[in-house]
């Protein structure tokens, strides 16, 4: 008899354990399972789709460093971005607060501020949710939306297998930032820090990813545990590989000064970032470029090769390594 | 200032609370939100249905009571508890299972197992999820569902606020069987004791919910906390009272042989039994009792009292008063 915990067999060896053994026979509705950023169906002419992500006290936050209202933006703004990875628009939110029995009222309202205020900037409705007491608190977000179709029927989606060799790969915004937020939190920086902002409040680029989607833009994903592992997710989906410029991936002026050194690492596989990786043909992703609101910059293609995981490359094509590769729920690291 | 904690609220409470806080214009698609046992919009033509549920290791199970493969079954059942209790139909569902590093694969295995057999039982595909690290086992569903709409598009729906002054109250199958269970289990029975079975493998009538709203029945509940405490929300949503002739509380044999003297208030006030409550037409929901698979019994009906809370009667018409009155998860009793 063999003896694993769940930490052997990781966040990812344990999906694809669990897609097996719930995986036989999905109904025709189903056009997208377990294994992307949100599920998605059909219903009658129109696509729906669902998401869902915890936080948990002590794992994935600390009320010292991530004050309640900000807590209740970031809940709601995870789920927002795997919408947005799909090219959807959030719609309803279910909301879960398995709660310890002490948990002070104020703490909560001021999770729902935070939590509303994100609702609003973002066109969601909180319809419904659930109440436990638990020992420490588990904040749980379950978001419905919809995504648009084609004359036809054909469902607009941002999809991980829709990659092919010689599409470029472009991603919004900074990386790395949130991560470097993160480390300043726990020294003390103020939430108003402009790292330690975010790391604390996320705005996954919603429309730019909308905008993608109608350009015809295949393939995308969210940046949520890191540049090099959610690349790996395409690869490995697609069946291809990637090669990623170091020199290109966008660094924010306040990550570069604060953690000069370690920058790029940060940038590569540091999570949480939230923002949008889209991987399509060079014409339509500069089209997107050029005509959307967000910084959006061309950071290396997919390729035919046998790699099946990105490598990044420096100016000569040489590959960088970097210490850590990206975060596992499961492990912790 | 005043300090309170949610334990001081209670669930319903904060619930109400909560509701105010994100309750300022909901979009004209969301027919229920907050407040009844699923959110439920429109899509097009259609009806969907959202709703979640969360058992929490140490509050809501303990492995040493419930194998893994029965929580796994009880997880999901809760859920199809609730699409019932709308009179829909579940088709989806979302499963986040925050697990500690040590948790055995193999008990995960067993999760699954269980999960799996009341997805194929009731129709559900499992689409997704998510998995994160935590102390202790925190298991969540979001399951998402559809609902029929009439000729013209009004919904087809149990709700609380449908019931009227003379409608009858029946409840399907028996009461009180599962918090039994729960106290046997606690003092060592095996699994397959009928009243632990009733506790740990809970068989919503999700048919004969289907036929009800199908025939015309206005509201309904699934009893969840108990009894007395869900037809409360019911009186209160609608604005009415509700007499329940204790007599006709339907126990079952293994029950009254069990717990003599406690029978009666296990079945008002001990939660978890999943069984249906419709409020209705006393024409239609006895059409109801004639047509449907499960046993269903008239126990009272909706006044037009003050009271806007149950009382239950003994034959003589004298309120019966119970020590117990349901279970509220924040406070825990």
């Amino acid at each position: 008899m063999t003896l694993m915990n769940v930490s052997d067999l990781g966040e990812f060896g344990l999906i694809e354990r669990l897609a097996e053994a719930v995986g036989a026979a999905p109904p025709q509705e189903l056009i997208v399972g377990i294994g992307d950023d949100a599920a998605a169906w059909r219903v009658g002419e129109q696509v729906l789709l669902a998401t869902t992500d915890t936080l948990v006290e002590g794992v994935h936050f600390r009320p010292e460093w991530a004050p309640w209202r900000e807590l209740g933006w970031k809940l709601l703004a995870v789920s927002v971005s795997d919408i947005a990875a799909m090219g959807g628009e959030p719609q309803f939110a279910l909301v879960t607060l398995a709660l310890p029995s002490d948990t002070d009222v104020g703490a909560v309202d001021e999770l729902y501020v935070g939590l509303q205020e994100c609702a609003a900037e973002y066109g969601v409705t909180v319809a419904g949710g659930d109440l436990v007491r638990a020992p420490q608190a588990v904040l749980t977000v379950a978001l419905l939306g919809r995504a648009e179709s084609r004359e036809g029927g054909e469902p607009l989606l941002l999809r991980r297998d829709g990659a092919r060799a010689g599409h470029v790969i472009a991603v919004t915004g900074t990386l790395g930032d949130s991560a470097a937020g993160l480390r300043r939190l726990q020294k003390g920086a103020a939430p108003d820090d402009p790292l330690a902002r975010a790391h604390l409040r996320p705005r996954p680029p919603l429309r730019t990813a909308r905008r993608a989607v109608h350009l015809g833009v295949p393939c995308g994903i969210d940046v949520s545990d890191g540049l090099l592992q959610d690349l790996g997710h395409i690869c490995r989906t697609s069946g291809l590989g990637a090669d990623i410029r170091a020199e290109a991936v966008p660094l924010s002026p306040e990550l570069r000064s604060a953690y000069p050194p370690e920058a790029l690492a940060l940038a590569c596989a540091g999570g949480e970032d939230y923002q949008m990786l889209f991987v399509g043909p060079s014409d339509t992703v500069r089209l997107l470029a050029g005509s959307c609101d967000d910084r959006l910059v061309v950071i290396g293609e997919m390729t035919d090769g046998p790699a099946r995981q990105p490598r990044l490359l420096d100016a000569a094509g040489g590959e960088v390594s970097l210490a850590v590769t990206g975060w596992d729920h499961l492990r912790g690291r």
